[in-house]
């Protein structure tokens, strides 16, 4: 190793983590994987570099730039110097010395997973897959260059009951975190497609949606003034505003779209869509909120579209997805018809911490410690350890020479509730002290009992 | 989406992993961790990209060639401009243009953590670490530019028990793995740096170990002529001919060294550290080996040297590790000493798998498949799904209008070992036909009674 110093210094928008940090994430994790488990979902794994072939234009221009890209190895320069330019241009040259990059999502190395090998694959393919990935974003607090995703998706199945497990696998995951501050708000893209049909906006559509999903932030004034702005005549913005203005419970809300699209084929496919899977999620006691104001990546979705928002906190939203078609067709693969959700996990983390809803053993991975008083004893008290260790009882082993305070230290900052200090005659009379921290109480066990005592 | 169509492939060197091999992966880490957490080691993560700069320099240079570099975003070639030159030279372009790479092992991350983070860890710090490396390796069978590491360290103690710990963690890992077919054989540096004082042989100690290292692979009469060749004398290479025939059992080799080093004060130091650590396992039933020829990276470590190997299979080792003592210096950090363990996790797959060891179960992550035979019962099975899942039981549904075959091809292909065919008269006497596909057996279970029947 070169003895030059350097100071330790993480790459920027990027993090460690400490072991409660990473218990607290493995515990979401978990708790989640389980849920997808009982559902049938698989977990696959795809690599963090990909050809760029593989993941440019798949994301809009401004996401090329975003992806990470890395370096040819040997002599990565020869093309370069072939354009014999001083002038050089990114552009020009990163096609050149670049061929891999880091993926930047979950969803477009699935689509290539899934035409790559689906002579192996069972479907419906349900897979699940918990992973980092990468963006040249600008860091700041919240947003890291390097974080990861949590997808559920089923590849090859139209049916209503694929959408409705998707969304009780989001219910019962956040039961299974204590979490219960959320609302499950879901749209259907033939209902936004019903509404352009009815105001006959043709390529108007997008500037349409990306209008109604500011209502939210900016309010229904701003949002027409937007619209008129971008070409919208009065009697077409008459019509928005009373699709905007739909409000109410779920029925209320079906009663008066059903008028309002009366006239689109599409929009009522959709109105009949949302309303089976409102129904199914009813039988299982999930209740889920009508917003058709809910648009996300339009481009993307074609049925199905949902959204998890986590209520009493000021956060975004902590999950989302939708029905889509055409996810493997830029591999060349078939049309089929897929589901799925995403879990926003870094977010979900945060919602926990703020709220304290992580499980105070998640502190404490370490039951007792054992610590060897003399050198006399080392082999004695290590052998207990061992001991506890074989019957499934995290301890840790401390030799003599160490000093008292350091050792309750040590036990403090590892949240250790047990300590038992072997003295000569302990080893003798084969009597152990098992001091509990929290109250203070000594127990008297024998060594052949020590095992019961923690697993009892 | 662009809509050009891509061929689905992989970057070279990368892999994508099937469920049922991301289950046997998981298998793997899952009871490796498992023992880590029952010895108080605690885990915790790095990013998977890091400063160029906390990189370079540690791996040798052939190993610098071999880190992946990733472009800095924005017009990254300002600098490469301003040398305005056309014969680029990568050696003066690479630190204009990456200040980033991916890790090329788990080890400098954890220099750089335990340094960074010190005032916030609890010392002696045991820390494992399971996840992915990269290195730009020419790829080949069994070798891969993505792969994952699996280390357990212990920085900030000298003690021989947390040598004793971490071979215990071997045995109770392949135990826990069902895996045998392994011996553990150790040495120690001092009782290399003996050997090397008895020759006063200086600088050309490397050379030695060198040789030493392929005694295995060629034998000792071509160790011999190597030494020759580098310069060493017939009178040194009578006592390197000595320490080579040392054999037999420990205590046999024991015996030998103490006399053949008994002028080396290191020497008898580094085997009195054997002799006691090869007690102190024997105490917990764990056999070593010792085998002075082994090396391994002999200008990291200093004290124990610990190499896995498996029996009865052609293959490299499946772990190994030792003792250091200035691994946090490079990052200005104070000289604490280390001790940690690798597990090689591909090739214990790979072992495995050859071996026919991964548990059936892997293969089986549902429990039973519900399918409903008309559109009328759909929500009835549909619920019927939901309770097994509820109650913790694994289970797929599938709708109404699939075909018989699909139905039992989907079964075949996951390995679900029941099915439940929905009928309309079902839901109407609340009575269930489960079959079980192995035997064919077929029971008549009350659908409130189904959770039981598969929890029981």
């Amino acid at each position: 190793m070169s003895m030059i110093k350097i100071k330790p210094a993480l790459s920027k928008g990027t993090r460690d983590f400490l072991p409660v940090e990473v218990a607290k994430r493995q515990y979401i994790f978990d708790t989640i994987k389980n849920v997808f488990r009982k559902y049938g979902f698989e977990p696959i794994e795809t690599p963090a570099i990909e050809r760029l072939e593989t993941l440019t234009g798949k994301y809009g221009e401004e996401g090329d730039k975003l992806l990470f890209k890395i370096l040819n190895s040997g002599d990565y320069l020869t093309d370069v110097r072939q354009l014999n330019n001083t002038n050089l241009d990114p552009k020009e040259v990163t096609p050149l010395i670049a061929e891999k990059g880091l993926r930047y999502d979950l969803t477009v190395p699935l689509a290539r997973y899934v035409v790559q090998h689906q002579d192996k694959l069972t479907f419906p393919f349900k897979r699940y897959h918990i992973g980092p990935v990468w963006r040249a974003d600008r860091p700041q607090k919240g947003r890291y260059q390097e974080f990861y995703q949590c997808d559920a998706d089923v590849i090859g199945s139209s049916s209503v009951f694929s959408e409705a497990e998707l969304l009780c696998i989001y219910r019962d995951a956040f039961a299974g975190l204590q979490f219960n501050n959320y609302e499950i708000r879901i749209n259907n893209r033939k209902v936004l497609s019903g509404l352009a049909e009815l105001l006959n906006s043709g390529e108007l559509f997008s500037a349409l949606v990306i209008a109604i999903d500011k209502l939210d932030k900016i309010g229904l004034e701003k949002v027409l003034e937007e619209l008129r702005g971008r070409g919208f005549e009065e009697k077409q913005l008459e019509v928005i505003s009373a699709f905007l203005a739909v409000s109410g419970s779920n029925e209320a809300q079906f009663e008066q779209l059903e008028k309002l699209l009366a006239s689109s084929e599409v929009g009522l496919a959709g109105l009949a869509e949302l309303r089976e899977l409102v129904e199914i999620c009813a039988a299982q006691n999930l209740t889920l909120v009508i917003d058709t104001t809910l648009a996300r990546g339009l481009d993307y979705y074609t049925g199905l579209i949902v959204e998890v928002k986590p209520t009493g906190v000021a956060m975004g939203s902590i999950g989302g997805g939708g029905r889509y078609e055409n996810l493997t067709e830029i591999f060349g693969g078939k049309n089929m018809s897929g589901v799925g959700v995403s879990f926003g996990i870094e977010r979900i983390y945060d919602v926990m911490e703020e709220l304290g809803l992580f499980p105070d053993t998640l502190n404490q991975s370490v039951q007792v410690l054992v610590v060897s008083l003399l050198p006399e004893v080392d082999k004695f008290a290590f052998e207990q350890t061992q001991a506890l260790r074989q019957a499934g009882v995290a301890a840790e082993f401390f030799t003599g020479n160490i000093k008292k305070q350091k050792q309750f230290n040590f036990a403090t900052d590892k949240n250790i509730p047990f300590i038992i200090e072997i003295k000569a005659e302990d080893k003798a009379n084969g009597l152990l002290s098992v001091k509990n921290l929290k109250n203070k109480e000594i127990s008297q066990v024998a060594a052949k009992e020590l095992c019961g005592f923690f697993k009892g």
